[in-house]
């Protein structure tokens, strides 16, 4: 499949229990050529699938894998066996801290710079680090780039972006960075593509997923995000609470003698939809449970409403909003989500056609002043274009 | 001063600092007779005022006085030798749970109750059972009321009061109650008696003082509101942080090593204004500092854009604004942070008057689709209003 001048780009993307790769071919643009997911990390069945460009299944087998640098063995190790070529090498990472947001060449220093900042992101650097590592042992002679889900943040303005906080806690990096950036770049990349006349508009994007945020945009540059420090802040997730009034976390503390890890247990893997609704289970699921189960309808209905209520909060830092986008797997594949964080919204302009939402990638109706669209989001793209950068 | 057939109701109002009294005589209306505070509580050096109607000073001295009890015994001493005529005495009281939100007459059984649930405000409870308890001993054969400042929150749906926390939780009364409910009752009675063509309309209400927080009112009735559990929650306030990403405290935790009452005294002391501005000074010294302090003006920035994106929630919640009120101490005397929450808010139709701004209680221009309102806040005639219910 390969031929020796031509250029190959292989993104890596860690999830909490899934690896994800994919290799694009650089041509006038960037092709996909190939996709590959080791899924259900921890547990005694992990799913190891690879396709090619045209949907051909390379690789679908079961395998045992307890952890993310594992999967990242098992990957290399294909890799090297089936000859794949690969020519650069680009990473999702979560943080870099303040001073490292833009794409950057991996080197030694840059490692260890990466280790000395775990502490702000202590369950996912230590993990992206051992991928990292192995990748680069394993291909110690090309290119190997940091893409930071932070870097599309890093134009919010002071007042959006620190704290009500003591300001010494400044110093040591406690602010603001906004997650899910290169899932945000990619639907600015597309919207200026595509529609270019709205790119620069006041835009609010939600990445819904397992994790979930907002955006708001203007002219391009996120003003403000939903995300804080962590990506446990903001919205109600999947399993994470969001932002919260800290004196329900000093009550579980002090009152119920929480430790401070159990908290963060909590907080993080037993709150959000599973907490309310007292079930693990996926959105498609939940919708189907509705009808029956009042848990499931409430937890819903909270997620709903905490959407709603912090786009109002974007619209306020933007004054105003001209197009909303859904992006996300929730974003891109639950239409009534959709419908429901946007029954409530009338007030911004905001007006869903309930056909199109069902079948179009533009919901809203001829009569609504903001444009409401589903853009399916592509992280893996965004990295490969950030790596183009280092040829 | 007093004959025998008059009704003359007390207030209680206990802050973290001060303890205030306030005398109302019941006529056809309330009339106001006497009010009397105790401030600067725990410091070498507490004022004692108490002031007639017409304003005529009849106390005003110095006293030693370390806590809320000794500020309570303080004024049952005054009123017993000054002969000050007494029939029923009401209080405000931060917190009843979930059961109690309702005005009740208090007896050994509520009290027995509000000793139980102190662990969900345990730095207010405590101190408002011993300031209840001295009056009750001083004047055991009169009617004692609790008036809550949860009370105008409990019609606040499901949506609005649970917390996507896991649902076990609720049983032990975590979720939102929200506060400063006295407060708003005042302004709904009062658009009601002045206004009363917008009571019923789409409100939002900021009470802005040193503790601070946003209503969304519609039909009369609390729909949501930012305070939660605990009056730490929701806005930027004085020196408390408001809702956060809890990864945040978890990092103080985990990597900073802090002891929940450590991380308690830094969210609810040294937060907010004072932490950001590195100072504690009131709103005015702080206007007045800001054009050569950068902290002072970060800080400012930072609490006007808390407020303007929690406003944009609350219009979220209600589906838009037809009035915005602004009452607490820094919402009815500091114009210029009026000015700044509302430059920004264009979008929902609100336009300030410059001039009105400064000088008039109606401060939106006749272009603003939202009415904007200035209304002097009263939590005494709040109370006494409650009570006589109770006669």
């Amino acid at each position: 499949m390969a031929h020796t001048e031509d250029q190959y780009l292989l993104t890596v993307n860690a999830g909490s229990s899934s690896l994800k790769i994919n290799i694009f071919k650089v041509t006038t643009d960037l092709g996909l050529v190939l996709n590959g997911s080791i899924q259900h990390i921890g547990s005694d069945d992990c799913l190891f699938l690879v396709t090619a460009e045209k949907g051909q299944v390379l690789k679908n087998t079961s395998a045992h894998c307890n952890s993310l640098a594992e999967a990242a063995r098992l990957f290399t190790q294909w890799i090297l066996s089936d000859k794949v070529p690969v020519n650069a090498i680009g990473y999702r990472i979560v943080q870099g801290g303040a001073a490292h947001r833009r794409p950057e060449r991996i080197d030694a220093a840059f490692l260890e710079y990466l280790g000395s900042i775990q502490s702000l992101a202590s369950t996912h650097i230590p993990d992206e680090l051992e991928v990292i590592r192995i990748f680069m042992e394993t291909f110690p002679e090309i290119r190997h780039i940091a893409c930071f889900d932070t870097f599309f943040h890093s134009s919010m303005p002071a007042y959006a972006k620190y704290y009500p906080l003591p300001r010494a806690l400044r110093a040591e990096g406690v602010q603001k960075y906004g997650f899910h950036g290169l899932s945000y770049e990619y639907v600015m990349y597309h919207l200026q593509q595509e529609h270019a006349d709205e790119a620069n508009g006041k835009i609010i994007i939600a990445h819904l997923g397992n994790g979930a945020s907002l955006a708001a945009v203007h002219q391009g540059r996120s003003v403000d995000t939903t995300m804080g420090m962590t990506p446990i802040g903001g919205l109600m997730m999947g399993t994470r609470c969001g932002d919260i009034d800290p004196g329900v976390l000093l009550y579980l503390l002090q009152q119920k003698q929480l430790s401070p890890s159990e908290l963060d247990h909590l907080l993080s893997h037993e709150s959000g939809l599973k907490g309310v609704s007292g079930m693990s289970a996926d959105m498609e699921t939940l919708l189907k449970l509705e009808p029956e189960h009042l848990p499931v309808a409430e937890a819903l209905e909270l997620f709903c409403y905490s959407i709603r209520k912090m786009t109002g909060a974007m619209a306020a830092a933007l004054n105003g909003i001209d197009t909303l986008v859904f992006t996300g797997g929730i974003g891109e594949h639950a239409a009534v989500i959709r419908s429901r964080v946007c029954d409530g919204l009338q007030y911004l302009g905001i007006k869903i056609d309930a056909q199109h939402n069902r079948s179009s990638m533009l919901i809203s109706s001829a009569a609504s002043t903001v444009k409401v669209r589903v853009i399916k989001t592509d992280e893996a793209f965004m990295i490969a274009h950030h790596m183009l950068r280092f040829s």
